[in-house]
């Protein structure tokens, strides 16, 4: 298997057909790299872009991107109710075959060095890629958004990592990093009562002293008269999928209510699979070159 | 991903390399084939060799070893102690990737009409690609070995399928099939009394009114002073891994016995684990390209 690194740049653009084709041409121009999905909303007027490719291919195509979202973005004209500090809000590069989180850190820092120097953007790292603590989560870096880190770039706690510790004119600045694949998990419960759900999502998510990795909400899914836990696995790896769904099961056993089945939305690493069929089957000594089509 | 098939023809021949090496060759000289394992016994006088490649390159490899195999090996001068009645004894076709069984059956028939036809070697189909009940099952269609098939292929019941109704003067017969992919499942308990390994083996066989596609023995394993279930999971798309696991964790309950881990051998089709990982989190609608690997 080739290394690959998975890229999900978040543009503050979601209304303009033409602005968001001329962003993903520049990916789609750049060779060893796949787009794998474009995704626009209108009311966050915001466009989220993955694609998948080996990593200096994928830090080209995400620099080219941002270099046309600058050219094409005005964040001075920009609303919309999603929270954003720049024309490329954020670029998060994730591990997928033979590149470990270390690599994609470096790639983070290559990137965000670029885009400093060659762009006049400040820079921001978060996530495994953050510089310091108080960067390490997305909405801290982001605080006050594009209008209030035009004055407080200048304080010595919110100076970028690269680039100017000015806002860029247009463009604003651009938050880099790198973070594991993030999992989109629902587990269905046999009640209708959406409390329960949200007892159990309560004792499952990271905020409420539960797992580390998993952020969870109880929901109501109308149309099946059913109440369901929503979960993001922010990294499989250190909080698996199955020790989630056992948990789930037991807290909702305590109101005499099963689990009726799980949803996967999206996509989900080979790894997160391997590791629930080693957990159950409890097997002994697995590799995952031992997968047949790992080998073709 | 592209049309994949596996290969794993048996040549009658374990002891002389400059043999297995012409044989092997030959599958080499292939393109679109990938070589992916040579083992040879001594004892049994035998060679197993497993390729994947596209159908029809799968074909023309396992078409030309067998030529080479009639060239260097002489039945008549042959002596070993696994069953066999050719030279080429056994070529299965096992579906990797985007190809049905069907179609596998369908290359059994192709291959073996042309074994018949251009070497003169009678064929006997089996397994999924067998033309008549009795000859499903490898051990009867081998039914007095090649020293017994030289008289017996004149009968009717013991016609081959393809080529002459009678035996090539060095090759004998070939059998040709397609089968599942084997998965070579182990079971340990925390227990060394192997006698508790036997009878749960007994339970989940077949043979016994077990699972249908499951064959099983109770062995000790010494070095680590514990009772193991060995296992031949012979269509894992009929029976399953984790159908299998459960029934042994259950049948060794009732001695007060625990599984302690499972291994799996060698090769699995990831199928197998998603298949796993589906039934545990009791997925609803997942399909496999959702992995993220499979869309690279």
């Amino acid at each position: 298997m080739a290394k690959l690194v998975e890229c999900v740049p978040n543009f503050s653009e979601g209304r303009r057909p033409e602005v968001i084709a001329a962003i993903v041409n520049e990916v789609k121009s750049v060779t060893g790299v796949s787009l794998f999905n474009v995704n626009s909303d209108g009311s966050h007027n915001r466009t989220v872009v993955t694609f998948v490719g080996e990593p200096q291919a994928a830090k080209l195509a995400a620099f080219k991107a941002c270099a046309k979202a600058a050219e094409l973005i005005d964040m001075e004209q920009h609303q919309g109710e999603h929270p954003r500090v720049g024309a490329t809000d954020v670029i998060p590069f994730i591990p997928v075959s033979e590149v470990t989180m270390e690599e994609c850190v470096q790639l983070a820092n290559e990137l965000g060095r670029e885009i400093g120097e060659k762009l006049n953007i400040p820079v921001y790292l978060y996530e495994a890629a953050a510089k310091q603590a108080a960067r390490v989560k997305l909405p801290d870096v982001r605080k006050g958004e594009y209008e209030g880190l035009k004055t407080a770039i200048a304080t010595p706690e919110r100076r970028p990592d690269y680039g100017p510790a000015r806002m860029h004119p247009a463009a604003g600045a651009t938050v880099v990093g790198a973070r594991q694949f993030l999992i989109a998990y629902n587990i269905n419960l046999s009640t209708s009562d959406v409390n329960i759900a949200k007892k159990i999502a309560a004792a499952i998510r990271e905020a409420k002293g539960g797992y580390k990795f998993c952020r969870a909400m109880g929901v109501m899914i109308e149309e099946r008269n059913m109440a369901q836990v929503t979960i993001n696995m922010v990294d499989y790896t250190g909080t698996p999928l199955h020790r989630v769904f056992e948990t789930v099961k037991s807290e909702a056993a305590r109101y005499g209510v099963n689990v009726i089945g799980s949803e996967i939305v999206g996509m989900v690493p080979l790894q997160a699979l391997i590791d629930t069929a080693d957990f159950y089957l409890r097997l002994e000594g697995f590799e995952r070159k031992q997968v047949l089509e790992e080998n073709l």
